[in-house]
């Protein structure tokens, strides 16, 4: 019941904060799921978002890898009041982000008491065919800070 | 005299495909500087680009990260007809991106026929002040593409 | 049957490769498993593999890493002839490289004409307790080569 | 005074660590210079540590860029008793570490409380025609442990 409510209280907590950014509204980004270790957030395709051939912005991705890794190491702090600030992460691009939507799936690897890595997978959806590719993945390293 | 041509024609391209980006006008970002091996982005803060406290959200850093890469490796194709596409990065965040403007300024380090490696230094301007802080660092590589 | 062949002799030559590596031998690390995609080596710990803590020296976890991915590329490459070089990679320290054996595993996120990403999983391994406890991953670009 | 002390105490601890690890030995690398933010480490070329082409082996390039990231990154720590370790680091191969001689000069980019954040390049020396060659740069993220 206890780890219950706390896993609540966390999974409370992120998401109010991804929310609250004015660059994930600018975006128009959407939390799909989210879970202790695992976090999915998803985008939809508008002229905005896009680069010069028609595909997503790389810049897009990475917001999404960005946005996805800090706040899947939020599921798993030890106290709520703890936040996560991502350190560093790398990025691969696999092939054009080229669909109407795209979803983006993080997990833990390895929750720290300081340091937490996680990865992040980019797939690109054509809903039309309801197929999807995967188009980027990312590995990153998140801060995890003290309670305030 | 060709030699130079050459050059302006590239830098006439690059420029030409970074303003074309519906993203680069979105986040409202603008070319500073392009010359061969070398390129600096920049852009104002505003609301639509924070994240939940206040300063420039990563997803805005990584997109001036990936952007002048790309574009810088396009300023030293051997042919005028050749594309640029960013295979990868890595991107290391050092302070809060807290000013009121961001620069980033790329450099190639290694010019390739088939792969670029560039670096890219943000820094976090305090426009009052008149003083900057390196925000962040990135290291890419892009694949330079067959003249089509 | 023709894809069989040419699958066996791609496996060979990057068995070859990989044990024809004075470094490989320094270090004593041995192939135990290849196949399309997919790629495992390990090594005993030994007191030249060590740092200062008595665990395994993060510059042998990065060799394995190096080596599994540019080897694990080689397996689904199109010509027999092409050579595979690591272009980068990133490696995150998950935990102590402590057991008496190291373990990568790699396998291949995509392949490519041009660039293969591949991903490695570091293992480290106490045989008496028959445990193992992933240690490092490694994400890696990997240039194809023209045959020669 | 007091600082000088302080920093000759840091220094010392950095290369008695450094010198104390078996597979520094083990490759042969020495220290050729260490100050507060700046540290060099350089070995030669052996038939044991090269790769089929005749090259350094990667992992031993890594080697390098780890080390001297770990290292360099202890010279700036707050108090004597605080330890530090390689969280993860990326690395670029530009060109073939082909010399008779390795270079790696490691420079804090960001000494933190917490993180700092390194980069290494990895220079290839040709003895003879006293030319050097950059063969490969690192950009490293390393954690720093509560003094003992």
């Amino acid at each position: 019941m206890h780890e219950k409510e706390m896993t609540e209280t966390l999974l409370d907590r992120v998401r109010e904060t991804v929310l609250s950014q004015g660059f994930m509204q600018h975006v128009g980004a959407r939390i799909d799921e989210i879970a202790r270790g695992r976090l999915v957030l998803s985008l939809d395709r508008r002229e905005a978002l896009l680069q010069q051939h028609g595909f997503f912005h790389g810049g897009v991705v990475a917001f999404l890898i960005d946005n996805t890794s800090t706040a899947v190491a939020g599921t798993m702090v030890r106290e709520p009041g703890q936040g996560c600030l991502t350190a560093e992460y790398k990025i691969n691009f696999l092939s054009p982000a080229a669909g109407d939507r795209l979803i983006c799936e993080a997990e833990v690897l390895k929750p720290g008491r300081k340091l937490t890595v996680a990865e992040s997978k980019v797939w690109s959806v054509n809903t039309e065919e309801d197929s999807r590719k995967l188009c980027a993945v990312g590995l990153s390293t998140i801060a995890i800070l003290e309670a305030a």
